[in-house]
């Protein structure tokens, strides 16, 4: 349950009890899971509907043996300015969300996930976990994972930034 | 279950069969009910965890007797450039989300709410009951009210435009 604060240089001098940092979010994502492998058929249906425009589809990694088509790890569709992820619910998912449909994760995007969890956490919110990275995260990159005092889960994520030059 | 696809002068000299007109959203809200009477801490917890920044608050206009504060009919809070509003769970909103915390739909502000909900009615979501306006309404404003096949629920709305017009 304990979260890594401190990850390289990124915390400077303080450890434990580190000052107040600014975190500043710059985008926020509802993540709508839906029941496996109809995801592509929701994109489908958000764009006939809604006229969402889809700016990114990302497949999940793992694909089973009796799948025919790898499912959806989230397609980012845009509607009027604010963007929505769509995935199938999968194993590593349905921890994430108990109910298909309406299951839903926020996903904020920050710079420094570390100093975001924290603040969160002081808040009030429980840390799941420690801060991953990789394949099972909801935008491909690093991720850290809080649940709020009213039940719904916060995904902390930074997708632009990999993980090649953290072990340096 | 059905909606007035024409209200004024809005749809123009066709109706029935109208020809696809252009649906502009220009904004995505995801509405969040949490435990009624919680959502005023929901807000103060999303500033203090997220820096959240509250943009716009709505009391519930019906007060039941045994209430010593009005319940939130929504709250707006700003995290990045999206918007999420935070709304008690009340009798009015308990069709609309089957569970408290995850339970969620998603607002949709646009010009034309017949328009929008046609379009999506084609591709195939369902119409929940009329166009109504005024209190109960998300955004104070007129509502449309559609289920996608995925089982989310979209309010169409339009928080700007009062109805008093309507009628000439």
């Amino acid at each position: 349950m304990a979260t890594e604060a401190t990850n390289g240089a990124a915390a400077g001098e303080t450890n434990g009890a580190a000052k107040e940092k600014t975190v500043t979010f710059t985008s926020l994502k509802p993540q709508l899971f839906v029941e496996s492998s109809k995801a592509s058929d929701a994109v489908a249906f958000y764009k006939a509907a809604f006229g969402a425009e889809e700016v990114n589809r990302v497949s999940h990694p793992k694909r089973k043996a009796d799948q025919e088509l790898p499912l959806l790890l989230s397609a980012e569709i845009k509607l009027g300015s604010s963007s929505i992820l769509i995935s199938d619910l999968t194993d590593d998912s349905t921890a994430l969300v108990k109910t298909v449909g309406t299951g839903l994760v926020f996903c904020l995007e920050t710079e420094d996930i570390e100093a975001a969890v924290d603040k969160a956490v002081k808040a009030g919110a429980v840390a799941d976990g420690e801060i991953t990275e990789g394949e099972g995260a909801c935008c491909g990159g690093r991720v850290g994972k809080v649940k709020d005092p009213y039940g719904v889960v916060w995904l902390i994520c930074n997708p632009a930034k990999k993980c090649v030059d953290v072990e340096a």
